[in-house]
């Protein structure tokens, strides 16, 4: 059955009408602000090189764990959206194409349903819904338009109205592409951000070479913990200089307890010889979050913690396609006892900033909202990855909102690997914020003004302030 | 005070009139389906003997741990509802009966009063609202129904439309009432489902008397762990002759570690001579997740696995009263770690499928809904037991369905052990499917043909599929 | 910008008309019942003494740890609300009560800014909003009606309707207020909790002194274990005697497993050595939950448990500005195993009365009403502390009725520390379950008649029930 694919004017909004009338109003009130997007994955490539986009299959399917991770769940396999291990076949972009149209009926409820129908229809113009039926005539729609200069990276930069657009980059990256676009007049515009997991987890098969890559783009002897951390210092020192605002650590734990600079020598030495346990991996991981968040209290780049999920799941399927491909699960989240050694150390230092995501809503409530709400340098982040989807932004808001008020959250950040998706997100979490902001007016437990303010204040105010530099 | 007893069409429907009109119509769409009850603990010897039920309190209060436990938390001694543990004096039905409706208002807000609301009108053509004043009027009308022929067991699988019923057994159990019903041409229609808790767990008093059993009706030594393992796939390979699509274990953690064959040897042998640790047992319960999902795999039962349940937490009240009897405590619940052995394993093997419940629906979002939203072999079961109930089934909805989707939910199980309450528990689920569908396409984040369809996957179609076999 | 002060006859209400008019009825049968206040930590003195309250700053701000601390997690020092250290310069009261003005904002959507606006309006009179520009007005309209002999704390008591009102005390207090209390014929009005934390807890460095504190407060030699529980039994009989109802325990765990004789006076001798482990300190922690639960089973005290709060997370900030300043943070809490112990030895006796609170909102549907709705000693205490809101409020109802009830709650609880916010807080409970009734009447799940009875029940008739004197 072909049908009509349209955005409704008031999808997302609460269904109760005074409720629906107002939130329509303050929503209409933030959408047309810049879009601020502190926290993403969007290469720095693509807006460096400014080539086109691909095709359609290899810009809205292969690439997005969101989507893949769906198909696969109900039999499709990987290789039939161009995820392909050893010895997989290769697939074509119009076969991949009609494979996700085909089964376009499992995203009913999800996120991935509502940005792709919002890229469809504003950002490509598409007017018929995905299915077996139209997948061609779409894939043909979507290649003309990407076929189109205006379609162009820094074109859409424009269009979509982003303000900023911050990257996520090794520690060990050397910035080229950020100078390019520095070069070009867009360095306050796309900036850096600081990475250091793969210099952190001394277990990783990766670590010696990851330790000696450090040594190669800071020029500083990483032979020893204090050249490892002046190397550390010396990559922070550059990435501030290409205009990162932040850090962003994705740990699975969240302890930051520190260790004595000689028991933290001692494991950094074992794990050059090849002769790190799982235990002190785990523990210089934590001691590192708690030398880091020093480190950002002396050069003010706000420290971004993403912890609690488990990576690479399902090993053969790491081990064939690679990571971030969907199998990613979340684990039970520990932050009050975790993050007391890191909090009692910065966590009332006006030179510090964390901003804490976490993928274990139970935490908003119980401890992220109360930690947020007294510890003046600590921000609750947006909903982050599967929680940030309509019913979970409005939980976060119901859970975090009474104890740590609007102000100490972060303000909407979008992660985002994919480019064409970043309107449709901030849309979204506008939408959500003003279906709850209408809430609270027509419940009589906030003014209307300062409905309309608070609104502005999650799209784009604190956000901004958010990731401003400290100190 | 005698007030009429009526059931309201719009009962259990959102509040919001333009999303409680779709949602009755909606409903409407799947209220005649037929009743798939593909998981239940309903005796095959009530069907296969079809004898006219007891009394009112027999069939409705003594049985029932929903209502016993409710009535003891608030004081009534158990014996007074027939719940008889030595030296209690005996109570008659009449006065079981009067206990129950003057306590009837204890069951305000729970799911028990839905349901008993909807079996005193709908089965027993009761009119007035239970209390002290009502109780012989309506157990008199209650008793009269019963006696009728159309009241068999029989009749009422056709009355209540139920296509198939699965009951739950005993993996020793040698399954003569699913003969007789297969010899009266009800082998398609009531099923078992093999259960072999009682065997996996070696540390219960009662271990050594199963494994006992086992070899009997197997005719397979289990006096090793390799004529174990032979026997469990032959009580398997009868379960399956006799209809069966499904095993079910219900362990208080979801490790799934395998152990070696010589470890798991060593420790069933040990368990034999009476000498196994608590540890042991645990970690040889664990293997065996592991080892029933390989023996799925080959013989293409569908998994189901109920985890997190403390039985009998009142140790007097079990000993007085046996399990069952609403002393069962759920725990906090670990999935991503636990289930990665097996699920590393056999998560994507096409052969394999695993249905997961949970008490402890804060691992919906965290844990469940991501696993199932990428393993193919993993379905999400319906909410369970405390969590068959009009929020929590709403709260499942919002916290799955964004991650998960629809489709990698099981759709509707109803678990009962009250045969005359499996109606109202469909009826009570689809009125929330209804609801849930009908908010999405009132927020616009669905269409209304797509709300149709899946109410019927729902209710029908993805139970069918979520048991169908494998392989 | 100024503007007016007001609340709106339908703030908290549910949005949904239908429900919305229902609700305000069922809030209307309910708005004038009188308060009980079985929990709350207002000083005796205070209505011992009957003087006038002091400032603005002293009565809203300072001592309120909601306000201070929303107000320092966005930078502001504690010594400018008048929360000093040593070393801090002193501020003035109308200087906090600008800077609380002035952070107005912060408050928007917690339930501080519900208490105070109630408390601005309807005790105070104060008619506009405040900030910058209202905050001198506001300070001297408060400094007014302060003045007035009717605002002394024993008018109050009557304006505000409080039938019964309960403190907090240590074990070892002489109760002196009471008495004074009891001579002025407030015996039965306001009433001590026993709270013996400082006295189990043999690891804290305050713990010697306050057993030696109880030695001479009971007479009673407290050099051996014996005499340790000797001389609590005196306490709490004279607390019997003062008109207590109830204990309080405020531990971090939950842990009740009784220790043998021996083994409890060893960690006991030890401690008074001053050599005890933590381990062994908690584990008489432990133990005592357990002692003291056979003592109330003896004397009908009814135990109230408030365990899951880690208390002055931040260390420095502890020890600058002490105790309850906000810096409370709840951990992750189990209840099931951990409560085994003592439910299995007391919780079906008919002697025995425990009430359960959490700040961690997971075990609701997981373990807290799965225990309330089967053990007949216990109850499930109101939300607490960060929970006691508009939207956790509403969760907890949602969460735990389904499988508790209503009658295994023990209906509202204010804990407030801020005698003019009892009204305010009682208010709003009587809010959100008016609402949460409606829905379930405006769904059909429960009939108008039984709804207002019910509202009755949660404000009133419940926490009376909940801590009546058992046996």
């Amino acid at each position: 059955m072909a049908t009509t694919l349209t955005l409704h004017p008031d999808r997302a909004l609460p269904a109760d009408p005074a409720t629906r009338g107002l939130a329509r109003r303050i929503h209409a009130h933030t959408a047309a602000l810049p879009l601020v997007s502190m926290h993403g994955h969007v290469e720095a490539q693509v807006l460096a090189d400014d080539v086109p986009f691909g095709d359609p299959a290899a810009l809205l399917v292969t690439p997005d764990h969101y989507v893949t991770r769906m198909l696969v769940s109900q039999g499709v396999a990987p290789h039939e959206l161009g995820v392909r291990g050893p010895g997989d076949p290769a697939t074509g972009p119009r076969e991949i194409w009609r494979t996700f149209c085909t089964h376009w009926n499992l995203f009913r409820g999800t996120p991935s349903r509502f940005w792709l129908e919002h890229e469809l229809v504003e950002v490509f113009g598409v007017d018929v819904r995905p299915g077996a039926g139209t997948a061609d005539q779409i894939f043909d729609r979507i290649t003309a338009v990407i076929g189109d200069p205006a379609f162009r990276p820094r074109a859409l930069l424009d269009r979509f109205g982003i303000e900023v657009l911050a990257t996520t980059d090794p520690a060990t990256a050397r910035l080229e592409h950020h100078a390019k676009l520095a070069a070009d007049g867009y360095g306050q515009r796309v900036i850096p951000t600081f990475r250091p997991d793969a210099l952190v987890h001394l277990g990783r098969p990766s670590w010696r070479a990851d330790a000696a890559l450090l040594a190669e783009v800071s020029g500083i002897d990483t032979g020893s913990y204090d050249g490892y951390l002046e190397a550390l210092r010396a990559r922070r020192a550059a990435f501030v200089e290409a205009g990162a605002l932040a850090t962003d650590h994705g740990h699975l734990g969240t302890d930051t307890t520190p260790l004595s600079r000689t028991d933290a020598s001692t494991i950094y030495r074992d794990a050059l010889a090849g002769d790190v346990s799982a235990q002190e991996a785990d523990a210089f991981a934590g001691h590192m979050l708690h030398a880091m968040a020093g480190m950002s209290r002396d050069d003010g780049l706000v420290m971004q913690l993403h912890p609690g999920v488990l990576r690479d799941h399902h090993e053969a399927a790491f081990g064939a396609y690679g990571p971030d491909r969907g199998w990613d699960i979340p684990v039970h989240t520990e932050y009050t006892r975790s993050l007391r050694p890191l909090l009692n150390d910065f966590g009332t230092d006006p030179g510090f900033r964390v901003i804490l995501f976490t993928v274990d809503e139970t935490s908003y409530s119980r401890e992220l909202a109360p930690l947020a709400g007294v510890y003046p340098s600590v921000r609750l982040g947006a909903p982050w990855w599967f929680l940030d989807s309509p019913h979970a932004m409005r939980r976060f808001r119901e859970s975090a909102t009474e104890t740590a008020g609007f102000h100490n959250t972060s303000g909407f950040v979008d992660d985002t690997r994919a480019f064409a998706s970043i309107p449709a997100r901030h849309d979204l979490s506008r939408r959500i914020d003003a279906g709850y902001l209408a809430s609270l007016v027509v419940e009589h437990r906030l003014d209307e003004d300062e409905a309309f303010e608070t609104a502005t204040d999650l799209a784009y105010h604190l956000p901004k302030r958010a990731y401003a530099p400290r100190g």
